[in-house]
C-alpha cells in the first residue's frame, strides 16, 4: 500500500473516534475521544520506531533520536481535535503526514543531524473551552493561567477537566520546550480554500498565517408582544439580520474574511419580539493593518443600522492575535521540498490559524498547504486527492532532507542574508 | 383606595412571583410560582366573598352564587401565567379587573339571575409547554390528549408537571364545563397594540382574535471554516439573515403582522460558517384568507433567496389558529359598558390570541382592550393609566349588569334578530 493511501485509511480510523452518532465527526480536548485518538495514533508512532509520550497539555509525542539521544529536534505536527461536525483531514492529515515522514525516515537508516518529532497537538480548534491552540500553545511556552477557569458547556473547568483525564493542571509547565531543544516546526495541512484548486496545484507554501479578531456584538431593542405593530417595534433580531448582510456585503470590498457562525435572540419565544440578539464575528485579513480598519467599517455600518431601528450596541472582543510570518529558513525548506514534486512553489496567505501560529514564539515555523475539494474544511465534506497527500509526504520528507542538508553541513546564513538558526 | 389603584398594586404584588432574579418576571405554568400566584389571588377572591376553588388543570376559580345557588356561571377572567421577561400586566390585569367587579358585584347587594364567577387561567403563553391556551382550553373541554408528552426545556413532560403540581392528570376532564353550565365568558385585556393611544381612547371592543399561524423554517448550507472564501460558501445564517429582513419588509404590505422570535445557527461556532439554521415564524392578520395568501408569498421569497444562495428551506408548522370573532350578544353588552365611561366605543381587532379564543368553543365570549402605553407588551416596560384601569372596571361591571338586565327580563333575541344565548 502507498503511504498516501495508508495516511488516509487513518484519518478514516481516527474519524470514527468521535462523540457524535451517525458517522458526524466531534473530538475536542480532554475527552475520552481525545484519549482513544492519542492511543491510536501512539500505536501507529510506535509502530514507526518512535518513543512516544502524552506530554503535561495532552498532546501526543513521538520522537526519533538523531545521529545521537538528545539532539534538538525539528517538530513536524498538527492537531487531532476537531470542530463539531467536522471532516476527517483539517490537522488530522498534517500529523498523519508527519507520522509517513518520520517512518521513511526511520525506514532510510540514516541519521540526521537533529531528531525528528511528531506531534499531534490536542486543542487548536477551541471548541470545548472557546480559547484555541490550547495544546500548542502549552508547548510553546504561552500557556494563559487565566485559561484553568475556562468552563466547557457543562459547565466543567479546564482545571477539572485536566484532573479528569489524568493530567496534572500544576504540572503544565513541563509541556513547554525551551528554544534551545527545538529546530524549527513544519506543519502541513488542507489548505481551506479553494485557491490550490483554481490553479491547478497540489501543493502551496504558507506565507503567513491571518491572526483572526473575534467579538460578540450585542443588539438591544425592546422585547414585545408579536401582536405589536411595526410602527412600535425595536425588533433586535431584525436589527442583527440586517447588519449580519451588510457585514457579508461589505466584507469582500474591505479585503476581509469576515463570518457570523452563531447568533442568537432574547427571550426567544416564538410569539415575542426579540429584545436582543448576539452575533459573533470573526474578521480575518492578508496584514493587521487592513484587517483592523476594515472591521473599523463592518462595526460603523453596524451601528449605523442600529440607530436607524432605535436599537443600541455593544461588542464585546473576544481574540485577537497578530498575523504571523513564516520563517524564511522553514519556508525555503519546503519550497526545496515542493518543487522537487510540483514545480515552483506557489505562496499563499492561510486565512485560516493553525498549531504555527502558537509554535512561532517558540520557534521557526513553516507550512504547507495540501489542495482540498472546493476550498470546503470544518465540514463532513472535506476531501482530498490520494495523490495530493502523496506529494505532500514527498514535499515534506525532502524539506526535512533539505534542512538536514544544510544544518549538517553547517551552512550559515551570513552569505544568504539570514539569521542564524539554531539560537 | 380607588379599585383601579386596588388592582394596579395587586399587580404588582403577584408581578413578585418571578422565576427570575432582579425585579424581571416569568411565571410558568404548573411551577412554584403559579402555585404562589393562585394562593395569593384565592386570597383575593376569598376577601371578596367568593368561594375559591383549583380546577384539574391548575386554573384558579372564584364564585359568587346569583340568586339562588347553581345557577350557570357568567365567566370573567383572563391569566395569570407570563412570558419570559414579562410585563405585570398581560393577563394579570384582566384578572384583576375581573375581580374587582366580582368585589362591587357581592357589595352591592343585590344578587344577578346567573352566577359570576372570576377565572385566572394557568397557562395562556405556552412558555413551559410550548402548546399555549392550556388552561382555557382544558375549561372549554378541548384539552388534547397528545400534550401529555410535551416536555418543557428541562425534558420534564407535562404529565409529570402535573403530578409534582399536586394535580391527577387522569381528572383532566373535570375542568371541562359544560355549556349550559355557562351564560358567557368575558375578558379584559392591554390592547398590545398602539391604536387606542394613538386615537386618544381609554378602552376598545374587539371584533374579532387572529389565529396566528407559527412555524419554524430550516435553512440549510454548508458548514465550512471561517477562512472559506465568500465564492465558495453557502451560508445558512446569511439567507436566514436575508429571509428574516424580507418578512419584514414584504408583511405591511401583505397586510400580515409576522414575528421573528427565535434563531439559532448550527453548529455555532464563532469561527464555522452555518451550515444550517432554524427561525420561527408566527404570522397574523384580520382575517384567515388575508393570513394564508400573505404567508404564501412571504415562503416563496425565502424560497426565493435560498435558491439564490445555493441553500435549501424546510417548513414545520407547528400552529394554526382559525380567526375566532366575538359574539354579538356579548359585545353589545361590552359596548353598553364602553359607552357610559368612554363615548361610543372604537371596534378593533386583536393579532393577539387570547383566553376568549379558546372560550369561544365552549360559550359566547367577548372582549374589551385596554390602552397600553406605547403598544408594548411581553416587556417590563408594560405601562397602563390608572384611569384607564378604573374605566375598564366600570365597563366590565356596567357590562355584566346589562346582561344581567337582559337575561332577567328574559329580552330573547327574536325581535333583535340574535340567537338565543342559553341553550
Amino acid at each position: 500500500m502507498s503511504n498516501a493511501r495508508t495516511v488516509l485509511e487513518r484519518c478514516d480510523e481516527l474519524a470514527a473516534i468521535s462523540a457524535l452518532p451517525d458517522g458526524l465527526i466531534e473530538r475536542t480536548y480532554l475527552t475520552v475521544e481525545h484519549k482513544a485518538a492519542n492511543e491510536l495514533a501512539a500505536a501507529w508512532m510506535a509502530q514507526a520506531g518512535m518513543v512516544t509520550w502524552q506530554d503535561a497539555a495532552g498532546n501526543l509525542c513521538g520522537r526519533l533520536e538523531g545521529g545521537h539521544p538528545g539532539l534538538p529536534a525539528l517538530i513536524l505536527g498538527s492537531h487531532l481535535d476537531t470542530v463539531p461536525q467536522a471532516g476527517r483531514y483539517d490537522g488530522i492529515l498534517g500529523v498523519m503526514i508527519a507520522l509517513e515522514v518520520a517512518a521513511r525516515v526511520r525506514a532510510s537508516g540514516s541519521a540526521l543531524p537533529f531528531a525528528l518529532e511528531v506531534v499531534g497537538f490536542g486543542d487548536e480548534e477551541g471548541t470545548r473551552f472557546g480559547a484555541t491552540l490550547l495544546g500548542s500553545r502549552a508547548m510553546a511556552g504561552t500557556w494563559d493561567p487565566t485559561w484553568w477557569q475556562l468552563a466547557d458547556g457543562d459547565g466543567a473547568s479546564l482545571r477539572e477537566a485536566f484532573t479528569a483525564f489524568g493530567l496534572d493542571p500544576d504540572a503544565i509547565g513541563s509541556a513547554a520546550r525551551r528554544p534551545q531543544d527545538v529546530v524549527g516546526y513544519l506543519e502541513a495541512h488542507i489548505e481551506q480554500g479553494p485557491i490550490l484548486e483554481e490553479r491547478g496545484r497540489a501543493l502551496g507554501l504558507v506565507s503567513s498565517i491571518a491572526g483572526a479578531r473575534r467579538m460578540l456584538v450585542t443588539i438591544t431593542g425592546r422585547a414585545a408582544h408579536a401582536a405589536t405593530p411595526y410602527a412600535a417595534r425595536r425588533d433586535a433580531l431584525a436589527g442583527a439580520s440586517e447588519a449580519i448582510l451588510a457585514i457579508e456585503a461589505l466584507a469582500p470590498g474591505l479585503e476581509l474574511i469576515a463570518t457570523v457562525g452563531r447568533v442568537s435572540a432574547m427571550p426567544g419565544a416564538v410569539n415575542v419580539v426579540a429584545g436582543s440578539a448576539v452575533f459573533s464575528l470573526d474578521v480575518r485579513a492578508a496584514s493587521d493593518e487592513v484587517r483592523d480598519a476594515g472591521l473599523e467599517t463592518l462595526l460603523a455600518e453596524t451601528e449605523r443600522i442600529c440607530a436607524c431601528r432605535g436599537l443600541s450596541m455593544r461588542v464585546e472582543h473576544t481574540h485577537a492575535a497578530e498575523t504571523v510570518h513564516c520563517d524564511p529558513l522553514m519556508t525555503e525548506a519546503l519550497a526545496h521540498g515542493i518543487v522537487a514534486d510540483d514545480g515552483q512553489p506557489l505562496s499563499l496567505f492561510s486565512p485560516a490559524g493553525h498549531d504555527a501560529m502558537a509554535m512561532a514564539s517558540l520557534t521557526r515555523v513553516g507550512m504547507l498547504f495540501i489542495r482540498c475539494a472546493g476550498g470546503v474544511s470544518h465540514n463532513p465534506e472535506e476531501s482530498v486527492l490520494e495523490e495530493d497527500v502523496a506529494a505532500a509526504i514527498d514535499a515534506l520528507h525532502a524539506a526535512v532532507l533539505h534542512l538536514a542538508a544544510t544544518y549538517s553541513t553547517d551552512a550559515r546564513p551570513a552569505d544568504r542574508k539570514m539569521p542564524a538558526w539554531i539560537m
